[in-house]
């Protein structure tokens, strides 16, 4: 297995992501090509540069968050994300993970890797930590006025995905809603509950966004728009909170103290809802492996992201999709 | 003034509204009527039954958050909400609040109280606390399917009303959105932007719902499914991250007394974001004061909503909102 490796998008710069490449190498077998910029890459590899598992393509150009997505791939060719692309695209490569800019990578995954037959749309994923385990959360932000048939696609792709990912037999499948009786909702959560609770799958209901970090759900269906308000509330409200606890350690000496006694539990109970231990997520509905990883990830969320990427493709996940979605059309 | 209460939709029972009904007493000159059942309230009033200020309504029937709200409104004549919302419409109180189920309120307020003209709907308020102080958020789940053009009468509404509750001169607008850059969202976010921009309101553009918490924005408009869902992630993930740290704190005996040194520090922390200092907020765009409280109001959240109510009837909230409506429809 060869995988395609954009080592530009981390905040926390090349050298995180490179690090994870290496510890990843560790524990698997595969070889990896590095986008990004050679001479960087190469210093900082050093002596870690094996030649028979790892190589360098080098990019010059960067695609920055405030970019116009389709317009960035179109005009800047010589960005990791392009290049990396193209050349998975080409038959050069399994899968490509990158923590660049998410328009820019789900439009180069749209535009360069293409979508599968029979689906109008990519679905942008995550996993989100929850009270009761992980789960695959989407739409999280790509179509932003989503058909009910659309999301019943996403439904399904959620599911194939969180069997292999979340090692679930049968997940369970729930709608984002404002209640959890049927016929509550807006269109669009009415049309997709009847199409859902109609399937084959194993749909569980409507979920409301009060309860989602301690649904037993292992898969979350929403159009990108709520999906996203969903998503960052959580991760926007969670920072305010554990600032703000911070802010209550730090007052005065005997708070710090205090804090300081409590860290390790507090530190093992805030683990639950940590994003590092699942490093990054397919674009999925998209011909070829793609993967997104946090901005903000660290090392061992971007190495857990190559594992998972890794599992992704071992499992044939997007084989999986195919049929599945196959089986939509068909029915 | 004659304010009109349901003492009987609070989870902490009736003898909570009645206990925050006589301290607003003290507190301001108005006489009420509570509505609920009669024996009771007799028996918690005790010696403070003051005939010439409290009035007693007996009612027999209880709306449940279970019932069809439109139905029960239609059948439980004998409710408190069906029972008090009339004896308004018939010019015996100038404001009524409750604490029972939002969507019986709602319901109500629309069916028995009515719209204002030109008014297709109503709006579900909150006043949600922030770090950068308290913010008028609308619609939080009366319209699940809006157009932008009554979710521009919304922020009209919603203007209007933080110039009141807030204290506010030229309250800052903003959009719920996924994005702050124009052009960002879905289809009615965008077309609603372009509305608000080519307005007289205080437009400051859109807030990502990672930034609710910290925004300086004074009024929030949203469609209600996107309102409800990003409040309720708000509200969850707090509880969530509060009781993890509770967890923590739980663990044994050094934790605990590490607790027991933060308490202070961490309540005076928290109470940034504390609901009860907003005891209730008004249904917005009919043509009477309804307010609804929190379900779990405590006695102090009561007080303050009644106190709320009150100044919302004195200022005449309502007159100039018809006002901003009227520019509405006259531009």
């Amino acid at each position: 297995m060869h995988i395609l490796i954009d080592v530009t998008g981390l905040d926390k710069g090349i050298s995180t992501a490179i690090e994870a490449t290496l510890q990843a190498l560790k524990t698997k077998d595969f070889t990896c090509s590095l986008y990004g910029p050679e001479k960087e890459i190469l210093e900082i590899l050093g002596p870690n540069y094996n030649k028979d598992r790892i190589n360098i393509v080098n990019c010059t150009e960067t695609i920055l968050n405030t970019d116009e997505a389709a317009l960035a791939i179109r005009r800047k060719k010589d960005s990791a994300i392009v290049k990396g692309l193209k050349a998975m695209k080409a038959g050069e490569g399994d899968g490509f993970i990158s923590g660049s800019s998410t328009g820019a990578i789900l439009a180069g995954a749209t535009l360069i890797t293409g979508r599968l037959e029979g689906l109008d749309r990519a679905a942008l994923t995550v996993i989100l930590p929850g009270l009761e385990g992980p789960m695959v959360m989407l739409d999280v932000g790509a179509n932003m006025d989503a058909s009910p048939e659309l999301l019943f696609q996403f439904a399904k792709m959620g599911s194939v995905y969180a069997k292999t990912e979340l090692s679930v037999e049968n997940p369970k499948l729930a709608i984002l809603n404002v209640g959890t009786e049927e016929g509550k909702g807006n269109a669009l959560t009415k049309e997709l509950y009847k199409l859902l609770k109609d399937s084959n799958l194993n749909f569980i209901g409507s979920v409301e966004a009060r309860d989602v970090l301690s649904t037993k759900a292992d898969v979350l269906v929403s159009d990108g728009f709520s999906g996203n308000v969903c998503l960052k509330s959580i991760e926007g409200t969670a920072q305010t909170i554990v600032s703000l606890v911070n802010n209550a350690i730090m007052t005065n000496l005997k708070t710090k103290l205090a804090g300081l006694a409590l860290k390790k539990d507090l530190k093992e109970q805030l683990k639950k809802l940590d994003y590092n231990a699942y490093g990054a997520c397919p674009m999925l509905g998209v011909k070829q492996a793609v993967f997104k990883a946090h901005g903000s990830s660290n090392v061992t969320a971007f190495k857990n992201g190559i594992l998972s990427m890794i599992k992704f493709i071992d499992s044939d996940t997007i084989g999986d999709i195919k049929k599945s979605l196959l089986e939509d059309i068909n029915e």
